[in-house]
This record gives C-alpha cells, sequence and structure tokens, in this order.
C-alpha cells in the first residue's frame, strides 16, 4: 500500500519548491523530493536577479517579507563599453525594477514557508523510477484520486518508499533524466513538427567568483572590451560576484588571482570606478549553453524550469523563467483536479513563447557584449555598432530594459 | 598641358554626382568621368528608398522639385511573419517618413541639375589611371591651385586625356579599383589598427524582379516565411519589383515565371491580401554581402559610396550612405580647399561610425528576416522569438524604425 498526493515534485529548487507553495496556496497538497541536503539546497549560491514578476508573485502569494527587507532593488544597470558607462534605467523606461536577491535565499525562504504550511519536502531523498505517466493523449489524464502514476524513491534513512500521484512534475534541473519521457525529447534536433531538444552552443564561458569585498557601486555593471566580457555583481554589502568571460575548456587552476583581477579592471574599470578587491573565496566556470525542449509534457509528467530549458546567464533569466513556468503549471494543475484539463493541456504552447523570447533575449544580451574567439573584424566592428545603437537611443535602452524587468506573469483564476 | 580642376571625381553614380552638385553649390568646381553612357546610368533600376536625411539635403540644395512630385512618401512598413503583418509605423514612432524615389530618378534629376549649372560630367569615359594622390601624411595635401594629382582617361571619342586636380574622389562603385590606393585596402582582413578591409558574405541572395502590375498596397512588406524572406516594393503605379530569397548559386534559369509567383504567394500572401500578378520583364540576382574599407582615405583620395563599403540591400542603405559621405566630404573638401584640411582629415573618422550603424542595421534586418539554409531549430525559433519581441514592443518597433528612416546628416559650416 503507497501514499496517494495529487501532485509529486521532483525538485526543490526555485520551479519545484515555487509549484508547491503555489498549489498550497489553492489546496492542493504535494510532495517534494529533493536528493540532496536542505543545507546544501540553502547554501549553493546561483542566480540573484529577480524580475519584477518574480517579484510581484512572492508578494501575492506571501513568500516575499523578507524579500522587502533584504533584497537590493536595482532601478538601472550599466553598460561599459571599454570603459565607457552608459547606465540604463530600468525603472524610468519600463515603471519597473529588479531585485538582487540570491536564489538560495529566495529558497530558504519558500522551504520555510513550505514546512510551516505543513507541506512535506523530502531532503536527502532519491527519486529511483517514475511510471505510469501515460502518453500523450489528453484524455488519460482524467483525475482518478488514486493516482496511476508512481514514484519510487529511496529515503534519507535509506528506506524505500512510494508515492502514487495523479500528476508528476519533474523540476531537477538541466540534468533531469525524466526529459526522455517527454515524447521526442531525449534526442538531439526536432522532427517534423519541431518536438525535441533544441540546443545551443556559445564560444564562451564564465569564470565566476566571489570575493569578500565592499560593493564597487550599487548597480550592475555589464563590461564589454576587445579581451572579452566581465560582469560586477554584489550579493551583498561584503560579498561581491564577480565573472569574466573565459575559454569553455579552462579550469579553476587557470586563473590565479593576479589574472583575475588584472582582467577585471582591464574589462571593467572606467576612468572614474574601480572595481573593489578583496579575497576571492570561490572560484568556478559556468557552461554557457542555451536547450529548450518542446512540448514540456506527456501524458501525466511536466517539464518546469531547467529541466525542460537552460538560458545562459546573461540575461539573468534562468530562475525567473523556471518560477514563470510554474505560474501557469500551478493553475493548470488545480484545475486538472477539479476537472477542468484544458490549460494543463495547454501548459507547453502557454509558457514556450515567453521561453523563447528569453531565449533571444539571452542569446542577444550573450552576443552583444562578448567577444567571440574567432571574431572577424566586421563581427567585432558590427557589435560595436549595434551597441552604439542601442545605448544611444532611448527607443534602444527602453527595447533592452523591457526584456531585462521581464513581462508579467500571467495570472489565471482557478 | 592638361587641365586643371580642384576636385576629379570617378564615377556619376549617387556619391560622384551628389558630391558635384554639392561642391558646385559652394563654388568649386569639379569633373566627374562615367565609364558608362548617360542613358545606361539613366536608366539601370536599383535601389528605391531615400532616407529622410537624404530628402533634406535634396530639398535643401535644390534638386527635391520632381521628387516632391513624384515620389511615393511612405509612413510606414510592413513586416510579415508567415502571414501575420505588423505595421511599423515609421511616421507616428520617429516623426521621419521615407520615400520610394528609384536611384535612376535621382540621377536623372542629378545630371540635368549639373549640367543646367555648367557643370562637367564625361560619360562614355574611361578613367586609365590616376597618379600623385600621394601618402597617408596628412601635410601632403596643402592646396597648390595647379594640382599635384592627375588622372587620365580617354574619352568618349576615343582620345587620350589628362586632368590636374588637387583632390580625386573615387565613387565608381563596389569594383573600384582604386581602393588599392588607400594603405591596407587591397587586402583582406585587417591590420593591427584595424586598417584594410572587413567583409561578411551571407548564406543567400535575392531573386529581383520587374514586373508590370499594379500596387499591392502602397508601403512596403517586409515578409519572411519558413521558406524564406519577400521584399513587395513598388517602383511606380504600373511597375512593381519584388525580391525572394534565393540560393547565392541561383541563375535566372532556375526562377521560372510559375516559381516566382508560387513562391511570392506562399510567403508574403496573408488572409486579407494577395500580392498583384503581372508580366514579369526583368529577373536578376542580387549578391549579398557586407564590406567596408578603412580608413577611406589616403593622401588627395578619398573614397564614397560604393567604392568603399558595400551593404546588403535589407536595409534600404545603401544609396543613403553614399550621400551621407559626400554630405561630410563635400565641405571638407572646401574647407580643405580654402586652407582649413582638418575636416578631410578626419573625413574616415566621421563618416565610419555611421557606416558601420548601418552595416549593423542591414545584417540586423537580413538576419532576422532570412531564414539561413543552414539554421538549427534553435536558430529559427530565436528568430522568430525576436520578431515577437522586436514587433510586440512599441520600443522595439521605434527601434527599428528610427535605424530605418536614417539619423539626420551632419551639416559643416565652410
Amino acid at each position: 500500500m503507497s501514499e496517494y498526493v495529487p501532485v509529486a515534485i521532483i525538485g526543490a529548487g526555485p520551479a519545484g519548491l515555487t509549484l508547491s507553495h503555489l498549489l498550497h496556496q489553492h489546496g492542493v497538497e504535494s510532495v517534494v523530493f529533493e536528493s540532496r541536503s536542505r543545507e546544501d539546497v540553502e547554501t549553493t549560491v546561483r542566480a540573484g536577479i529577480l524580475e519584477q514578476g518574480t517579484l510581484d508573485l512572492m508578494r501575492r502569494t506571501g513568500v516575499g517579507e523578507r524579500m522587502e527587507r533584504e533584497a537590493d532593488i536595482d532601478e538601472g544597470i550599466e553598460i561599459s563599453v571599454q570603459g565607457e558607462r552608459t547606465r540604463i534605467d530600468l525603472t524610468g523606461l519600463t515603471g519597473h525594477t529588479v531585485a538582487v536577491y540570491p536564489q538560495h535565499e529566495y529558497l530558504i525562504d519558500l522551504v520555510a514557508r513550505r514546512l510551516a504550511d505543513g507541506g512535506t519536502v523530502l531532503f536527502d531523498t532519491t527519486v529511483d523510477a517514475v511510471s505510469g505517466t501515460g502518453g500523450a493523449d489528453v484524455t488519460d489524464t482524467d483525475v482518478t484520486g488514486s493516482g496511476p502514476a508512481v514514484v519510487d524513491y529511496t529515503d534519507a534513512a535509506g528506506r524505500p518508499g512510494r508515492v502514487r500521484a495523479d500528476f508528476v512534475v519533474a523540476a531537477d534541473g538541466s540534468r533531469s533524466p525524466y526529459r526522455g519521457l517527454v515524447a521526442g525529447a531525449g534526442t538531439d534536433g526536432a522532427g517534423a513538427d519541431g518536438a525535441g531538444r533544441h540546443r545551443h552552443e556559445y564560444p564562451y564561458a564564465w569564470f565566476g567568483v566571489l570575493v569578500n569585498a565592499p560593493k564597487t557601486q550599487k548597480e550592475l555593471i555589464y563590461a564589454t572590451h576587445p579581451e572579452g566580457f566581465a560582469l560586477i555583481s554584489t550579493r551583498s554589502d561584503t560579498v561581491q560576484r564577480y565573472y569574466l568571460q573565459c575559454d569553455p575548456s579552462d579550469t579553476v587552476e587557470d586563473w590565479s588571482d593576479d589574472r583575475i583581477w588584472e582582467a577585471l579592471h582591464t574589462r571593467a574599470d572606467s576612468p572614474d570606478l574601480r572595481i573593489a578587491e578583496g579575497e576571492i573565496f570561490d572560484k568556478a566556470v559556468l557552461r554557457f549553453r542555451s536547450a529548450v525542449t518542446e512540448p514540456m509534457q506527456r501524458g501525466r509528467l511536466f517539464l518546469a524550469g531547467d529541466a525542460a530549458h537552460t538560458v545562459p546567464p546573461t540575461g539573468a533569466k534562468g530562475m525567473n523563467l523556471a518560477i514563470a513556468d510554474v505560474a501557469v503549471l500551478a493553475p493548470a494543475l488545480v484545475r486538472a483536479l477539479r476537472g477542468r484539463p484544458g490549460l494543463l493541456a495547454d501548459y507547453s504552447s502557454i509558457v514556450l513563447p515567453r521561453i523563447w523570447r528569453a531565449q533571444h533575449f539571452s542569446w542577444w544580451m550573450s552576443s552583444m557584449l562578448h567577444q567571440a574567439p574567432e571574431a572577424t573584424t566586421f563581427e567585432s566592428r558590427r557589435r560595436l555598432a549595434e551597441l552604439s545603437s542601442v545605448l544611444s537611443s532611448e527607443a534602444g535602452r527602453r527595447y533592452l530594459a523591457e526584456q531585462y524587468v521581464g513581462r508579467d506573469l500571467p495570472e489565471f483564476e482557478v
């Protein structure tokens, strides 16, 4: 005999925890399986920029209190072209802001809230198998109340368990093994109908460091230079996050502290601003890739967040897209559980346009700000002319700013 | 003994004739050498879109009268994505317009005006050699009044001639042999200082047809479709100019009338608009390439228009860039002849930023509207998402419109 839960969620990242939280707000219970420890989830430093739509959703659903108190609300970003800085006045151009609030802080808030609400988040728990999620036919997703889908797992104590569910959501990140259960998604390229996994590789990566240093300035600096890109961002008053364009094959050993500081100053300093130095306490190479799985569902199985799509970090879209997915998936699941499966059947087609626009924005920001190693002189000159066209035009800055702050999240009655 | 003229101009295209006209307005005489016949110059159908800055310059310098009467002033263009049309309200977004006025009509007006003003335009005249234009040192360009530069030519009757000039301007189009006289410009790629000829190739070309048909509608339609790009433009009430994306290796024989109509309807029709058919009386394949020569001058020799730079036709920038070049070069030459060579020394550095922005715009419009034959599904989806981002945003449409109508031309006192 196994337990029943309406929705089984694999992965306690932004997509999984937010989905569980939103479902609870509509009286639908779920269980979240997470292979890592709670401490690991709550301390791993990842993304840090929340769009307006994400902020609104946090406030609206009662998980925004600490963010409201502690996050840096940024009303602008700067783009530095060989040391010449142009401010993009996000608020003046769009009426919106973004918040610098690290992903792990968001997850701390969500875990606390889920547990306070009596939710089930199983850390250190490995999902061993998912079955019974069925085929592509929407009529297969009639709600039975007993749960034809089955999730087998091993809990923190090493004990096997089984949960039956009406729906399973894979929100377990870019290496999700469940993508393969969605037709065509396991293969490279696309079928005749465009179904499949669509990938794009970039000829660069980011070398990221965490530094004990004061802020260079409050707002982020996206810097481009003939030697490459740099991003000056911040995690707190005392911890800064810097990134440097590097070769995808680079390792942590290739970048001494001296080399890092020299590259940061060369690429991002301007005549009246010097990047703040401090103790470098973490170094990592971030891979740069784009991928989208289409469709993001089959039968009773749904993909959300990085399990379905990956963006390069330049546009700061990854976490926001994950939350945008479940802002649709949550009401869709609630409706389906109440006998109205239409929105759930349309989940992929509703969320994919936003995902592709975010893929475009991430590709555009990446292409415009990085010096591709194989770029011809024509390509480099064209890229600088594009920056000039965008930055010298109010319309160009606003077009960029609109995409940076993101569109409002859709809201659905349930 | 040979004649002296302050400025010798090679090529009676938009750059050469406009330069000669502008110089005359400041009392500086020139001679224009053109290897083709007057009839050929005045009947060859080429570009057709004049930017606001070009229109303003025509009006200001007294050659806009017939254009004012006969040109179609367009306040918008349409972009059709798989038959779904979005209007770009050029005038509403920028306050500017463009004019549909074929290049050969512009040349008819300029030739007539030059001859009426007593100017010298030598048709059917081949330039055999240019010498004495000197080195890169600006101090070499002191005006002597006798002309150290020498142009040897053969006139329409086959008689050799020689003109001495203070300055020589090569405005003889994309195959100009005089580019090689500008340091580094004869070679592919770039030197350490970026000097050279910078090229970019595209994986497509345009198949252009002239058709005896009424207008489908007044405003241009830029259409993109999975099968490729099409442009519905017009030359007059009875002659239409259509373009179809094709393979660069295609020949006129590859495209029967039936194939042309089928492709045009597939790519550019929309539910409430069918492209007007008629007798196709001209077919041609237009090559697609970008190239920029840097710098555009050496000693007493200056490049203008296509002799220095080529853009793909998508942005309708070629003729306008040629005129923008000479809007700087004319006052610079006048000043130099009056003993102030500073502006002339800066000619390249003043005009190149506009040229690179136009290269970017032409590349962007081309990339966004064409289906590259080797495009991955990711690239095709990203491209459609970019179109969605641009067309659904007022800022995006304005950013595009600003570049389409072009920036004002600079004006210099002499």
